[in-house]
């Protein structure tokens, strides 16, 4: 490290397939953000680094800077491949892959994802936030579910990831409230928490009746003119039910914790309620930074 | 009626969202055919008697030509609204309702779709496949399976649909195949019939698990280097054993026929086999033609 004075130690950055994220840092305080919609999925290859540049420049110094990215930046068809960790793991103390780049200022370190081999899953991004999520709740013995796009379940004991499973929930319900037939029978906003929690309710004890369920929700606009508020929230419990379906045995009889948006967090806990299981819920909106602190800070002790 | 002779005496007419076909007809004998892309789904509504005009003009003459057609030519938002009927119904009988039409030639019937109070379910074009089926196979009592988007499976008794259940699974099959992150796993073609079978087993005994299984196609692919074909096969088998999860009351222990793309009904039928079923398999491509030359049938004995 040069003694030079400068504006961020290191920088962080969350890069995903529609989103890039940068934090300007010192130790474990964020000076600065930016962000842009510079997804992965938006990119070239040769896009890539002057996107980054684009968001981070500013803060860049005469030396080399430590930047530490988690997410798709990672992947196969990423900036550079991290190959994945398999599962058990801490994921606080992940070693990160150093990246090629072509501005010499750019020092650039990539978190690997987690695998687990039987039953076969993956994640890329949600190891940081598990990161993340311990540094902020150290000692958390239970089950972590990050809900979202795919949904993430995390057996965690010992500051380590033991296994997991991925559910693709939140993809599911955009595919059928906005790509379906169903899609003139769900309401874009609304809610109705009663039809919510039904719908958790049948579908956790009779998970084999989603698919009939699915295209009933058509039916009953057709017929009885279901209002599009309540066949939104019923689909959302079908769906969120079947997912905890598939999961049952990650929250039965554990404590759990749930890291998400407040509100898609607080539906997942409703849903859990149903069950007689009391989530613990956390906004998963700091992680990602707290877990390249983490991870960050795991590299400097070491080094 | 006229005594003029004419090259058709009817016509024949089959109107979804996405295709148009039509007969033309003496009797229950087509003459010709005509199709063309012009579906419910691409049209305005000033546009649907200029596109019926394109394909059946040449069959008309001078005086007003008898039209019976089925399909989403008579839901809320097509030609004119052919309000459901409820089961039990008998589908050879039903009553065509009259359209409105502006050139004097056209005489315009549309066939109802039925529906279903308890639990809600509707169906609209696929009536007229029964009543085609009834008349091919008179006297069939058991169940009706109709593969494809919405696949439909109808109680037969007495010529009556008595009740039927809609599943999504063609829907689902295109939408995870082609729109989801599974898109890169799923290949376009290529078959597994094993994998097909294991799958549909799997699902069928464990249908909780279904949402676990979709993202662990994407996971072996990435880990394991999972086939395309066998991803295909697998996810097929996934949503076929869960449609078959949620109408087990209707194939188990009934006596089953489908009726489908021939690819399509061999499936179904190789998945129905897993469960000790043996279903009968007819190709479905004549029976909406067959259904309306019986209902026209029926409307004229009772003229």
């Amino acid at each position: 490290m040069s003694s030079e004075t400068r504006y961020a130690d290191w920088i962080a950055v969350d890069w995903g397939t529609t989103h890039l994220r940068a934090w300007a840092m010192q130790g474990d305080v964020a000076r600065a953000e930016a962000s842009s919609d510079d997804g992965m999925g938006t990119l070239d290859r040769d896009g890539f680094e002057p996107a980054l540049l684009r968001l981070i420049e500013p803060w860049l110094g005469q030396g080399r800077m430590p930047i530490l990215a988690c997410g798709m930046v990672g992947a196969r068809q990423g900036w550079h491949e991290a190959p994945y960790v398999s599962v058990p793991t801490t994921p606080g103390t992940l070693t990160p892959v150093q990246a090629p780049t072509t501005d010499p200022r750019l020092h650039l370190m990539i978190v690997p994802g987690l695998s687990q081999s039987e039953p076969a899953d993956v994640m890329r991004g949600e190891e940081t936030q598990i990161a993340g999520f311990l540094a902020a709740q150290p000692g958390f013995d239970g089950v972590l579910c990050l809900p979202g796009t795919h949904a993430k379940w995390v057996r965690i004991s010992a500051e380590e990831a033991v296994s997991f499973q991925t559910a693709m929930t939140g993809e599911m319900f955009h595919l059928l409230a906005e790509k379906s037939v169903l899609r003139h029978s769900i309401g874009t906003e609304g809610e109705d928490p009663k039809a919510f929690t039904e719908a958790v309710s049948d579908t956790i004890s009779r998970p084999e009746k989603l698919t009939q369920r699915l295209f009933a929700l058509r039916a009953e606009n057709v017929l009885k003119n279901l209002s599009l508020a309540t066949a939104r929230a019923r689909l959302s419990g079908y769906l969120i039910g079947a997912e905890l379906a598939a999961t049952k045995p990650y929250w039965l009889g554990q404590e759990v914790a749930i890291a998400g948006s407040p509100k898609l967090a607080a539906a997942y806990a409703s849903a859990l309620q149903t069950q007689g299981v009391q989530p613990h819920v956390f906004d998963a909106g700091p992680l990602t930074r707290l877990g390249l602190a983490r991870i960050h800070a795991s590299l400097t002790e070491s080094a």
